[in-house]
């Protein structure tokens, strides 16, 4: 039996929750130097700090609404670097093509991405094309590795304090539950489209009181529940939401209804959730406000000393959602495989 | 119909031949920037003049004589930066595993990519992972992005002069063929086995006579015809070199016979190919044969002016092989795919 408590890799282990993080820490923590689990990492190259990142996409159906696997793929990578608080440049794409993807298609992608980069002000500088053989891929796989200008900004999860307040930028979970809908064949009025976009701009507009963020990070994978929970655990603090203030758009809400899915664990790719210093949180909602991507930003909670818990030796870790019907529920990591293949 | 002679993706356009550059020319050219078809883009990131570079993998077997697909996705991405005469420092990680992949074949690749970043000196540290139903992937693909230190030292094919000299650092072919013969169950005594390994070392030997070099490279997809008629046809000169000359292991060239296989198209993962000023070929000779990885270095030919061709209107981007028969062949790209997934 291996550590990570499987033989074999399952789709779960891709999930971005529980089941990844066993296979980051039984599988590539002690092999690679990647020992915080942040999005990107900080490198010095020639006497200049710098952001990398990389992120490889797989997202089926490859054109869904709101977006394609073109535009996902610079916008991925552009947040990953920014909720690092670094300015994203270039970026790499290296493809993946199934032998009989359509050119059209291809091109299709293509020009998104191309697009996607003038939009988020970065440069695709290199590339990749490998193609596999019919039934040994599945149309197109696309991975891009960026390369941002990081400045003096240094977050951390392990930097948050207990009385540090969450924000998020607006509503969560459209991203992942547009493809999942978009895969069942089903259709909203009005009609659910992925959040997608760049949030370099949003993260440049928060940056006059960057030393009040304690930590930032977009919710994709495993979404804003597990977001907050790698939070609590890094931390060792608890954090308290409320569900009455965590926003989703009414079409998520729905179609999570219909497909028995909960948003909190859904994808969002074009919002951000930052916990930041409570003396400076007014402010930086109103520098989040004032920018196109933030302007329904809120608190959804805060963070607090974890005490012991009621019939728990300690609440280290934990992540507590206030219900709208008034109760408390422990939230924890994605558990297995809730949204396969959403980015 | 496409611009690009196929209105669907082929397995000849992944192999690095002509097929690979009208998709590039066809498609990626005008979307992004990579105006030079070279294995790594030279960029200004805070201040520091660096090297940046992508490649996937997804080669068949992911464990072939002399190496594995871990191995290759570490060494790769090092020898793409090499070759542009920068220091490879740094390496995202992505992977794409198929649902149901072995975790003890996950972890020995992960463990063998650990060892090769140790020895080529290098650093893994950002990575990815997604995961894909089953039938949907094969295996599992990784790709690599790499970060380098760039020198003063500007490589182009377009430096090339008449009259400058090329060098092969060993034997060239071996890992296309130790993959192919793997593949088809064929086994040699003695043994085929790919020449996979890190070329960074090879090239730092090589600096005290940066000057006198105008392009390195290493003949992966395409082998070493491809990688020549490229430069002929950036350069615009004519490249002339003798069969008798270009070393191939015995192995290597009957494995060739038995498969119908031209080991000028086959991929090295441990070689490299320079163009150099003539009056500093033997010392750079000299500094190649003195290190490990170097000391079969030899001189396979020349490049010369391109006059009117007997027949033709012009002779630039010619690559003319004398045949050991005593006869010339014209040299062109690989056609179609000779050798798919072979890294």
């Amino acid at each position: 039996m291996n550590p990570h408590g499987a033989d074999r890799v399952l789709l779960g282990h891709g999930s971005g929750g529980s089941l990844m993080h066993s296979l980051i820490e039984g599988c590539f923590a002690g092999a690679f130097e990647m020992r915080e689990l942040l999005d990107s990492a900080l490198i010095e190259a020639g006497g200049a700090r710098l952001a990398f990142t990389t992120d490889s996409f797989v997202v089926s159906p490859v054109f869904f609404p709101g977006g394609d696997i073109g535009e996902l793929s610079v916008y991925g990578t552009v947040n990953d670097l920014s909720v690092a608080a670094a300015e994203p440049l270039f970026l790499s794409a290296g493809f993946i093509i199934e032998e009989g993807f359509p050119m059209d298609d291809l091109k299709r992608i293509v020009d998104s991405m191309s697009r996607a980069a003038v939009r988020a002000g970065v440069r695709i500088v290199t590339g990749d094309t490998k193609v596999v053989e019919k039934g040994k891929g599945d149309g197109i796989f696309i991975n891009t590795a960026g390369i941002g200008f990081a400045g003096a900004t240094d977050l951390s999860p392990r930097k948050i304090r207990a009385g540090d307040v969450v924000i998020v930028s607006g509503e969560v979970g459209s991203h992942g539950i547009a493809v999942i809908a978009e895969r069942n064949g089903l259709t909203f009025d009005p009609p659910l489209k992925s959040d997608l976009k760049p949030l370099n701009g949003l993260v440049k507009a928060m940056m006059p009181c960057s030393e009040g963020i304690r930590v930032m990070r977009d919710p994709t994978r495993g979404g804003l529940a597990t977001t907050l929970k790698e939070f609590a655990m890094a931390s060792g603090l608890r954090i308290r939401i409320r569900e009455s203030e965590i926003p989703h758009l009414p079409p998520v809400r729905g179609a999570c209804e219909l497909l028995g899915l909960d948003p909190l664990y859904a994808a969002s790719e074009g919002a951000l959730v930052a916990v930041v210093r409570p003396d400076v949180a007014n402010y930086l909602l109103d520098l989040m406000r004032a920018h196109e991507h933030g302007t329904r930003s809120r608190i959804i909670g805060s963070v607090e000393e974890a005490g012991p818990a009621a019939g728990t030796a300690t609440a280290k870790g934990q992540v507590v959602l206030e219900t709208m019907a008034g109760g408390e529920r422990m939230i924890d990591m994605l558990q297995g495989q809730q949204l396969p293949r959403i980015c």
